[in-house]
């Protein structure tokens, strides 16, 4: 998508420990009228893919996950990353490794909100090393659930999680995808 | 809203604690066309305020305010309740205690994303006690910006945080307010 690697260029920020900051629009400051837009380039993506839900994982997948679903017409399930007190009876959870704050989590979601009839595309905003995703389809299966693929805002080719994910069959479809990034050049597979 | 309180009255649940659970469209399963019917009815509250920013804090808050911002085709800020390594710079940052969870914790936005000429909307899912909220409004504070108002989707007006904050002249408009609620009745304020 033309309009976020010019963003990305624009506003990111490339910070020791391959991590890509891109406060200003997507995971802090958001910007919304640029969420719809992703969202209808995911809707457009998924278009004939026949899904019913959308899953993200709390905190920052939330705004784009709700960018495609308002363009899609469909429900948004936000994983949360610990148990509280809100969710009540029965759910289905996971652990997931993150690298960026160096923890492992368990992700939940009550299982009133995926069933076995969903066809499920997992949204988030980053993709790395997969992990969350992992994570997110692992919860999908649980429910007994498709998964009719995944889309992200920006992913980072250079690692392996989205090769991984495809290599399995799983239709991924990132807006942007990261060869290489240093201090000083930032380059997209074309 | 009238749409809102039948949906309370038609999803919710009241669980010890005076929690009114509403996780099956407002803050778990998201209903995103629902999110933007309410964000219209954010848009056209606040249509004369001269609204420049939408500020609300994650994880709850941001679904509601992604319906308003982008009804209003307004950035949404949302504040970060811990300093990650993502934010990098000077913040802003104040401490609210969370009745519902039991502790407190730093709520912080970097530094860049409101400024002295903003004028401020501050949204959130539930107001109950008011803390959420005059965090916000603290940092909206520290940053020499203007606090247009406040807009919740959810307001218990039998605790005390709507009242207290409309006492001090600020604009609070919540698009349902729970006047008493039990495990068998739950009315709304007219």
């Amino acid at each position: 998508m033309k309009a976020l690697e010019e963003k990305i260029l624009k506003e990111g920020t490339v910070l020791p420990g391959n991590i890509l900051k891109v406060t200003s629009f997507l995971n802090h400051r958001i910007d919304a009228d640029f969420m719809m837009e992703m969202g209808k380039e995911i809707a457009r993506l998924f278009e004939n893919d026949g899904v019913t839900k959308i899953l993200t994982v709390e905190t920052s997948g939330i705004a784009i996950a709700m960018g495609a679903a308002v363009q899609m017409h469909l429900p948004l399930v936000f994983a949360k990353k610990h148990k509280t007190g809100n969710i009540s009876g029965a759910v289905y959870s996971t652990v997931v490794h993150s690298y960026t704050h160096g923890v492992d989590y368990n992700i939940v979601v009550n299982r009133e909100y995926i069933s076995k009839d969903d066809n499920v595309l997992v949204v988030d905003d980053f993709l790395a090393n997969g992990k969350a995703l992992e994570g997110l389809i692992d919860i999908v299966g649980q429910a007994g659930a498709k998964v009719a693929g995944c889309s992200c805002a920006i992913e980072k080719g250079f690692q392996q999680g989205g090769d991984r994910l495809r290599s399995k069959g799983i239709k991924v479809e990132s807006l942007a995808i990261v060869e290489s990034m240093s201090d000083s050049s930032l380059t997209f597979r074309k």
